[in-house]
């Protein structure tokens, strides 16, 4: 018996293990008209379909989206990808001692030392009323537990438990590593910025057993959720001069560069222009990093699958 | 003496009249370097040059961008444009008994009378917490005043005093006609959606004197103003349910239509489409009707001059 | 024995029933190389795919692609589709008592009546020239039919029989309720435009058991086939003046509002603008509308799948 | 007394020659409020300002938008143009035996030549029913006549008297040039498309002293104005088969290559796509030919001057 | 026995052929998870799918891809497509007497008589200079044999071998042909810019038993590797004169005409625009009828299925 | 006397000092048709017009452009812009003491500190072939200096000599600081990419008295410009891995980002993808706080004036 990650089974294992169940659905079998019942199971690692041939009626019956389920079954494949011909699935019980959390993708790093480097920094800036701000926002202890488990997209970039939180520091190390550069840089406002940034994503995904937008977040975008948890702490705060409070939503609503991209603002001042740049290195090499280690995994091919999302083949490198 | 509004003057006219002072500088005479000064006055009906030859300093200083000035002079041209040569100018005084607000374009329609359907329109919706949250906006009666006096653009479209409430109201009626046409449409949001959909002009545009951006505008935008405005409102209603604040601001937020217009999110519901389109039609037909009259207003020409905005010339009839 | 419609079957469902047959091929079993006979068949609520097993050749030889038949069998379902495994399959005779139209999809509305308000529509009219512009067209007789009976799109929106007639009293209707709005429209201008602004469709759709593209509209386009009906009928009308005729035509080429969607010329009168508004919005609202609808027959989902078409997953709303 | 063309003026000639009077205005001088006339002159070779500062009223009611007049005085400079210091000016009178037509800038060509080849290529199709169409067209004696002398464009290529006919010859040349490169080319249907693709022009353009557009060329677009003539003659040959007809308005309707370039309808077929580069080739080819002349007539420079139409600079050589 | 080609394989067909082995790989069965053999087979008019049932480790397992093999077996189809139920499979021998070359797409012409032509063009210019350049890079032995195979594309247009000669040969005629139209072409560098325009793709594909690109053809692309050779020979001569120089590198890196079409700079001399579209026509014309003679092989219709590259159907005509 | 800077210069100044001559033109006045001199002078804070109503002939025939010339006169203004009123002009002379680079704007940094910097970065490198490709490069005499002096561009950022230099430190800066933020960064590429992204601008710009475009700059561009020197110094190296080359060209030829950008090629590796994001972000800021300090210099306005080239005001701050 073996306990693979899906991401490292091939056709031939046999496996017994644990796996979020992700989609269950009965068919009939084209010839004969009897059922069988296909699965999408998923863990930490990726997802994979699975088939049960027998006893499909009682056994299906007993098993519901997004629960745990424990099987054994021996993997094959079916056009270019691999799946799981099941002999027995059943769900998982308490004794099984296995729990959602862990069928998750998430950082590797430690978030609660990413945690504190976050309030490390908070501590760093100068404006009394900004730091009164980001206390407010990241002291509240329920956002702050979400904001350090969510993932900062679906599919393209830090799509795992924590990204969120990896993602925002990356961001404020790139503007603080580079401000420096330019003069009449306001550090204040632009990590500030960069900070808050993305904190309408904490609303704008869901992560029940595996990574989604919630209906607030598809109807109204993250940048705007951000923007008004901003505004709602600001209105706490006596005297929070009003040049910052624009200055730092507009960081927030102009994050994205081009209104084709979805910015309801294009960056007008120096500071977003750099929160801007900072955001897009990062997330655009998150994806592009996540994408060679995923496409160089167990091969030696030297060109990535084509990437639709970006147009473009990625170069896998010479050794 | 004639008191002529600007877009009626004629080369050739003598005037003794009142503007707004928009701008003053002083130049030099090309030749003889002596000081000459160059105005730009401004009423309800637009805007025209104006040079002071003699005198110039000891005039010109005691004027300042934004008085009301009394000034004496004839009508030339330069260019293609009118100018007045100004022969005597000076600050308004109190005795003149003239104020600040004439000297802005205004609705031709009545704006109490307006406030009073906006607020039946109010009334006729059925879902009690919409009608909470729409009363709370405009029953505070200093939004209510600035609702009521706003423009609902700078340049474009009803730009001039009472065209946000013109405009909204349009889109509204323009909403509640063609509702019918569609099973299905949830009338409360669409219609709450339309009272809504523009309310962040009233912190996007300036009045004084002239109409402009804000900063808090220029840097937020008006579809983000107001979506906070009805956030804010929404926090104080207990059990405003859910789902409803997030169609309601999705309208808000989605009603240019497209990321390339501004729209932070594209329309997801049928309400949000059609308010997109009532908007887009009142809109686009108000700039239109306001170019046919002013270039039909004296001649005879078959075609408006280029208009750069939407690319074309525009067709003024054939009698 | 059960008739239900396509859009009802569901897995298990036995059934013996007629439909349209859209495509007919043989093909081999891929391990015995025995022929086996795929059918995909229609009915006015959609449409399925369906396999014969046995008796293959002698059967299938007697079928032909457009040909109404009988088929006796039961549901199964291959992927995400269902499909009806066959057991008997003839082609329908006289006593069957069926006809080819009964399985394409038509308007609920009595369309006798939508072309009577169409006529009234046309007698509201006050230029005489433009009245009997449309009483030329409008009164022929083999044109009326076909106007009557087509749609008004293949796909996106009005996609059935009567579609063409409904969308075009409704962009009339749209129209003539928003016209008292603004100043200086011409009403006989506009509502004319708004009658014939899709008249092309009769000649660019085909509806020979299904709605297709015929060659002359791939090859012209309906913009282009609707103006030249109106120019030939205009060519009959003695002293038609040159200007209406200009600015009919004006509005039909001109009703996609932008040279990115197929507009030869953008809208350069405010008739032009409003009608772009009112096709728009109607088309967009009627194609909405039918993906709320379909996507909400018989699940409880609150978003459709996406819709390549526009980029987006539309709202199905809370209940 | 010099009689130079526009284009071969200098600061500070002297002439008296005939221009056509293409604009007049009244205006007041700065400082002491008298009137002066300010002139837009043309000829063949371009166009130039001129001021009378004398006797302006007398003078300058005398003189209408269209005139050909009389002109004394000297050349001068002002900002980067040259404009002309009237000394003199009166209407042309019949003594001075001069005529509008000399005034307008036309080919170099001899168009009767020309119309020659034309006739000699429409005998060279093999098709009846092609040919019959294209006399039909061509031999009516007004369309003829009109088609000889009507330019191709108002300012980008081909803008002068017989430009159009000179750009259709070219085009069908390098049709006739290139199709012997491609199998499968129909010749009947591509010359035929390429005499047509343009014939739209003569009701778009007008040519009263200088080229301008039409209302009806504004309105509706002369691929669309071509269409219909080819469709109002194709209506009165018996027979004339229904794929050539669409074809060849298929040609006309698609030439312009893509959409956003103002064809309705993309090219799908071969004839269409080898068409439409012949008609890109020529017509840009023309187009830089002509800056390329203008600029380098009495400069060393190797570059033009920014050309705002195609977003670049063109090079003019070393030599 | 059969030795058709792909292109002409019926379903039913038995068949003893020689392939080539573009792809292989082992699967397990579905229900019983036995192992079977997936292949891909090509030749020069194709490449169909395969399947072995039997034997297939030992058989397999001696097959690698690449390898020219012979099939025994017999047609059959799955969906839309055909594929060969693969009864005996083997590596062919020495004694088989067939190579590689044979079975990748070549053009119908005869590349040595199109190298002539080559030359005698090349002879035909005037400039000294220009001609050694171009004798420096067609003389090299091996430059010439890679350019007299190389394919001009991987899928759209010309993509066969010798496919890169004869499209280079099409548009110095285009070109040739069309350059007398216009004044103040120089020929010279107009016709090495058409015969060096496309150069690069020798490096930028490779042709090991099928086309595809190489890591220096993705990482640079044909215009900057084409302008590489160019250079690199240009320094080897003594004097070649700069203007010169720049003038045929600008050719080669604009021919593409715009920048989204990765031209890295848009023509800016009129020898350009005329080369770029020269290059657009033959590029177009040779896909388009690719498509068209693909699509009329076997069937009567009149429409090609969709292309996606271009979004658009091609009529195939009417007979 | 005062010798201020063209910054500096506020209506009334009387000025005594050196220019560089730009443009200077001979114009008519008129009213009178007597001569007068126009001038456009440069130092390295900008640009002024002036004129010289005197003398002009004598004085101004012995002034060409390019002079250096000694200014005598006053400061005046027309419409928004200052001019100088010019009493007396003459060349300068030897005695002068005076040479043309002091009349161009240059970096404030100390370009051979940079350069040692750019050489100590290049020895941190560890790939030994790399680094003798950047000293092949880098330690040419000639192409040093030339590197040293240039700017980064003629208008947007960095458009002072020097300019490039500085530019390119800071982005490797930029990729130095953020590399150890991602996984398999290969720093040696990298780094060595940012050191030559533009070292093409060399020969792109000229910078006789101000910075312009070099005729080869036009027409290749610099980012081929800069490919072309990177080949051929690899050319000069025994056995520079193909791979590394590849990707080094890679990274010039990518750095733009996007087709549109004028990139032929999109970045397709990690290092191109870190490199077209730190140029954005340097260039932008540049240009940015170039614009921010210009607007701030003498006034306290919030709002910088439009910027077409980005479509937007800069907001300028609040205090």
């Amino acid at each position: 018996m073996e306990s693979k990650f899906i991401q490292e089974l091939k056709p031939g294992d046999r496996i017994t293990t644990f796996f979020i169940l992700r989609k269950r659905e009965i068919k009939l079998k084209k010839d004969s008209g009897e059922p069988y019942a296909s699965f999408e199971f998923g863990d930490s690692s990726g997802r994979i379909r699975g088939t049960l041939w027998n006893n499909v009626k009682e056994i299906a019956s007993l098993l519901n989206v997004g629960d745990i389920v424990k099987v054994q079954g021996f993997v094959t494949t079916y056009g270019d990808s691999n799946y799981i011909n099941v002999e027995k699935i059943r769900k998982a019980v308490q004794q099984d001692n296995v729990n959602k959390s862990q069928f998750i993708p998430r950082t590797e790093k430690d978030t609660r030392m990413l945690m504190l480097r976050l309030f490390s920094i908070i501590d760093s800036l100068k404006n009394d009323q900004i730091k009164r701000l980001l206390h407010l926002i990241f002291d509240d202890i329920d956002f702050k537990n979400e904001f350090a488990k969510s993932p900062a997209a679906k599919l393209w970039h830090h799509n795992y438990l924590g990204g969120l939180l990896e993602h925002t520091l990356n961001v404020v190390d790139i503007c603080d590593k580079v401000l420096g550069n330019y003069e009449r840089v306001n550090r204040d406002i632009l990590i500030s910025g960069a900070l808050l940034h993305d904190i309408g994503k904490v609303a704008e995904l869901t992560i029940e057993g595996f990574i989604d937008y919630s209906d607030t977040g598809r109807l109204l975008g993250h940048t705007v959720i951000g923007c008004q948890i901003v505004t709602q702490k600001i209105s706490t705060i006596q005297d929070f001069p009003k040049h910052l409070s624009d200055q730092i939503q507009h960081l927030i609503l102009s994050h994205h560069g081009q209104k084709e991209q979805g910015a309801p603002i294009v960056p007008m001042t120096l500071e977003a222009i750099i929160l801007h740049c900072a955001d897009y290195l990062d997330s655009q090499s998150n994806a592009i990093l996540r994408i060679i280690k995923k496409e160089t995994k167990d091969s030696e091919k030297k060109w990535s699958k084509y990437i639709n999302l970006i147009d473009r083949f990625i170069y896998l490198g010479d050794g």
